[in-house]
């Protein structure tokens, strides 16, 4: 379905800002609590919440992060889930977001209400209202920025904490993610990162999203490099090992297990909680300069650059 | 100040998304706290804080909320600010907030970095860690959106509560925000926020930002409509009464006091608590219909419509 509407009785511009704000209610229906724990009043109220709390934005862009050939449902559920991934990245509950939309007035009304009708089916699996937002035009584009807030687990695991001889995991499969359409059907390892925050052997995490060739480096510790196994790498269909490590928007978990863990006991939990999650060890982390032909060489790539 | 670079060697684009990220943390200086607590992880970790939280969004998109008439640094005071006057209109505190840029690589580096200077003033002044954020490009556009989290007061004052005969007023003055600065220049009123929601007589409150024309309905308690004191609406220099209520990006306060209260003594507290912010009694809430030539008629704007 196009993003931009022919007529402008199609378009949002013609429900005036009060009359898409009720729309936008309307279509995401029980993901949109009534103020003050929702939309409607200058911010929304969230319930108390013990503990710390996680926070991360991330937006979705027309001809960025979607275009016409994905259904307008998938763009929408898309925004939400990639935010749910960074925060399965630290081990995160999913608690509220708020959604702020940037928009020509061109847009149509029914890719519009698609939009919301897919980000409100994943609202409710996740259990995530939307509890507020704004709407500001902005000419001939199309930006949702969504930002989310999560509780904490007692130990949240972030990229820094691993050491040299830790082992390295990913979930899931690498590479090729546009072509398969994975980078929009994906689901966030949420119970996957929550499970490994409570895991002792677990070091450092982080998602996959840039290209594993360009996020590892954020894992690496002082003074190491990763050595990779390279037939282990788990590869999504026909992805060569450039395009695994490279492509990006894979939203898998890769993470370090200390070198004293008991490796099979590990693997063997996993098995039990996430028989149908594939899990990959993939190499460890070795001194910078000693990894050779299983290290980061010519056949890496440079990973996503967001800014070219 | 221009916005885009006359040449790649002054633009973003120059800087890539690492260098960019790096730029902008140095910018920031301490308002921008280490991972895991602020930038550089998948999420920012938020301190725990006890009782409710509030959350609010809002962005600043060159050529919508400023343009190259103002100076970046107030651009970027201004994206802080007219959230923080939201978390204001509830009585909230400030906590955190995060970040995300979408801008076209032809962005000026020394514009970017004088707004960040301008945020981080700000940020430091109302005590808000900026604890993350988000990079991504989009063609032809510069758009800053802030999602900020604050600590709600006991009792959050929202836009529900007013009743028939409750006096209005509103803080500061309204009107001509555009041609005289103030637009970029106010400052949030957080600490009269903070103490209305500790006074038993306020009844309800929001921040005027599209206009007392627009805004004075959501306030309205059902059934009615307001009558207003024309010559005590407080208007900004050479404001005419229908620009004091239609233009818009007051950022001030309008809130309603119990009819049973002592106005006397509240307003003489409020001048012992601020000497120097202006408070006008407006008017009353009076069943719909009887305000007559004190109440909504053709002298009234529509206020700001930000979808045209």
């Amino acid at each position: 379905m196009p993003l931009f509407a022919r007529s402008r009785r199609a378009s949002v511009a013609s429900l005036g800002e009060v009359g898409l704000i009720a729309a936008i209610r309307r279509w995401l229906g029980p993901a949109s609590p009534p103020a003050p724990f929702g939309g409607g009043d200058d911010c929304a109220l969230l319930p108390a919440a013990p503990g710390r709390s996680l926070i991360t934005v991330d937006p979705v862009i027309a001809g960025v992060h979607f275009d016409d050939r994905i259904p307008a449902r998938s763009a929408g559920a898309k925004l939400l889930k990639r935010n749910l991934s960074d925060l399965a990245a630290m081990g995160g509950r999913p608690r509220a977001a708020v959604i702020a939309l940037a928009l020509d007035g061109r847009v149509s009304r029914r890719w519009l209400e698609e939009f919301h009708r897919g980000l409100a089916v994943e609202s409710r699996r996740y259990g995530v209202p939307i509890v507020g937002g704004d709407v500001a035009r902005l000419g001939g584009a199309f930006i949702a920025t969504l930002t989310l807030v999560g509780g904490a687990p007692r130990r949240p695991l972030t990229r820094t904490g691993a050491r040299p001889g830790d082992l390295i995991y990913v979930t899931g499969a690498l590479g090729r993610s546009r072509p398969t359409g994975h980078h929009y059907r994906f689901q966030p390892r949420l119970t996957e990162g929550a499970w490994l925050a409570g895991r002792r052997e677990v070091t450092a995490m982080m998602d996959v999203s840039d290209g594993l060739a360009k996020d590892l480096w954020a894992l690496a510790p002082a003074g190491a490099e990763p050595w990779l196994d390279w037939p282990a790498l788990p590869r999504r269909g026909s992805a060569t090992v450039r395009q695994a490590l490279s492509d990006g928007e894979d939203y898998e978990l890769v993470f370090s297990v200390t070198a004293r863990a008991d490796r099979v006991a590990f693997e063997r939990a996993w098995r039990r909680h996430f028989p149908r999650t594939r899990l990959s060890p993939i190499g460890r982390w070795v001194a910078r300069g000693t990894a050779g032909r299983n290290g980061p060489n010519e056949r890496w790539g440079r990973g996503y650059e967001h800014l070219r």
